[in-house]
């Protein structure tokens, strides 16, 4: 089963919206076994739809397009398509009423130009919307497939994942595309490439991609064109494998956030967690209550941005931070200590660093960050020099921070 | 002049990779008034490049891709473009050599496939790449113009900035594509078009969009097809026409940060502020120490995630706790204050609120937050409740908290 994608608004061209939507049906739709072998953005104009989708159709027989359903003059998806396909628009009363109590809900009530949501090409099977006013279509004949998919995100996925793949299913005879992501912290990638020197032979016919950023390196095997329940069972022992290698390093998979899995480890000891950031200026505080929940273990803390607040909230002596800067060891350990102890809790983490783009110098130049920490009253602080922009630094020492506790807690 | 974008790789058409090259590509050629017709995306294969730039160029006569430049078996962009163009691959001593110190200046040799980068198509131009190791090409013959450009965002805009617009610029004649976008925050959307009422007739020709987002908001004008000055003149009545309607709702224009922009007035006024945030857990912290030169105005603050903080780090009364909840106004009045005066310093803004999924009630719903602020002795507390997910209410509170400021300060 082949199919191309056409994404469908002048917006795309533009470069005003990033088109998310490519991306995420070509994820969903490879998962499915089904292989997407091009994807198309045209702008929201009749004769360029038309043709965009005939070749799609001549070349695979199959398209799946997203946008120009809503109700407004720009929106001529349906109404070409249905064209191409010698499908007149009939007005269907059940799909406007479903709109009336749609809009009634929200005390409203559908404008007149809205009932062109509710006309279907004559032939055409209609995919339900419970997510929004457009629903999604289904054309088939001679000329091949149409599926007809919403441009809002939310709509799209919902659709996709509940009328479009259960129907493509049956369809499928080759393999799939699947990938499960192994995430790392606190190596180099040329460090875990040595670590998993003849990992690519094991895995393979996996592929193995490494994937460095902010949050550490992250490994992605996929599994090309093979039988689901295979793809599922090699990316299962590849994910050993590879855990072998980078041993505890790998700190979860695919969407997997370091922050929840600190807290985790943390709500499994029942031990409470404060902060005291200087250069993260609430960053690590932000991740940690990104998770819900986290307030069963985190209880807050102190952004120390001025030395005046190392001071006075944190109770750093003001003779570590004349002697040795409040970019130090001793200061970072500090205010890992000093937050233990103003907050009553038996783990923190510190934060000290220059995320610039100005105030370095040969000594300490921008990316150095110390990260203290504390646990049940032993104290440790490392060292860093972190690359990148300002916000990288942040997120970098944030999550160096979260990785550093993680590990000891383990 | 027409173009179309392709954009080359598996990792796109499998969603893995969101093509931010594809909306970069749009927005800078529009802006050139070099019109975008079509962007399309194919796998690394040669016969799919080779009928995608055929196409292309038979369509529009022009194409610019991303991608397929590198050294690796993957990368056949350029051996397929300069086939289809007659144009041999010819290795160019001059290129390898610039490749060599290169790799030199990281300490580093480069491998043999490399020599690969230094090859290029019989008659080509080759744009410089300084900001990595693949050049950019362009080749033009009577089947066409075809730019290559490397996959690698940052090296991919610096080429696109430096060698391709002004080489494109010549050859425009018709009009560009700009826009201009105020930020608002404050209004619902349905109040914003109130004030607005009349404003798109008067911004004519120029189209005028709401988007609305967390950040507020935001009303991008469009200037379609006209001379490049004429654009920027209308830009620029049509935004102080809009500032006219939505007043003191406007903070700022096109990526403006307000943030940024509280900071400016309070650098301005030679005032510190300090933060004490519940919900949003350091996140408003964050959002001002982004920025960077914050230091000189933002002092720090607390995160009083844990009723316990609230009462130690910021001398909330326990009985105010008690009695109204850590959600209430007294509560966050009693923080505002008590940031002023453990702080010492002028300007507190602190936020508390339900940020959910769970912990709502019927008095006290998910997204209920009390948003505190003191200027030099006058605290203020107001209530919203905000709509979204987790991310989305701790993101408003935040923008809600820095909005209210910038207004007082105004």
């Amino acid at each position: 089963m082949q199919i191309e994608i056409l994404t469908i608004g002048t917006e795309l061209l533009l470069g005003y919206t990033i088109d998310t939507n490519g991306a995420e049906l070509g994820r969903a739709l490879a998962a499915a076994g089904v292989r997407v072998t091009r994807r198309v953005s045209v702008e929201d104009r009749a004769e360029v739809i038309r043709d965009a989708v005939a070749e799609a159709l001549r070349r695979t027989g199959a398209v799946i397009t997203t946008g120009g359903l809503g109700p407004t003059s720009d929106d001529v998806t349906k109404r070409v398509i249905a064209e191409w396909f010698d499908m007149p628009l009939e007005f269907r009363e059940e799909i406007w009423q479903t709109l009336v109590e749609r809009f009634g809900r929200f005390g409203r009530v559908p404008a007149e130009r809205n009932r062109r949501q509710a006309e279907v090409p004559r032939g055409a099977t209609v995919l339900p919307n419970r997510w929004g006013t457009a629903p999604g279509l289904w054309l088939e004949s001679d000329k091949g497939l149409a599926i007809l998919l919403p441009g809002v995100p939310g709509e799209m996925r919902q659709l996709l994942h509940h009328e479009v793949l259960p129907r493509l299913a049956p369809r499928v005879t080759g393999g799939v595309i699947r990938a499960r992501t192994l995430r790392t912290f606190g190596l180099p990638e040329s460090s875990v490439a040595d670590r998993l020197a003849g990992a690519e032979a094991d895995v393979a016919p996996l592929s193995l991609a490494y994937l460095p950023g902010v949050y550490g390196v992250d490994l992605r095997l996929v599994a090309w064109g093979l039988p689901a329940e295979e793809a599922d069972a090699r990316l299962a022992r590849g994910i050993e494998r590879l855990r072998q290698g980078v041993g505890d390093h790998a700190y979860g998979e695919d969407d997997t956030d370091l922050a929840a899995v600190v807290l985790d480890r943390l709500r499994a000891r029942k031990m409470k967690l404060a902060v005291a950031e200087s250069c993260t200026g609430g960053g690590l505080g932000e991740r940690l209550t990104a998770i819900a929940g986290s307030s069963e273990v985190f209880v807050g803390g102190v952004i120390a941005y001025d030395n005046a607040l190392k001071v006075s909230a944190l109770g750093v002596p003001e003779a570590l931070l004349e002697q040795h800067g409040a970019v130090s060891e001793p200061v970072a350990r500090a205010m890992a200590a000093g937050a233990a102890r103003k907050f009553g809790v038996p783990v923190t983490l510190a934060v000290t660093g220059i995320a610039g783009p100005t105030g370095g110098t040969p000594d300490k130049p921008v990316g150095l960050v110390y990260l203290g920490g504390s646990l049940e009253g032993e104290t440790w602080v490392t060292r860093s020099v972190f690359p990148g922009d300002r916000g990288e630094i942040r997120a970098r020492a944030a999550q160096a921070a979260l990785f550093g506790l993680w590990r000891r807690l383990g």
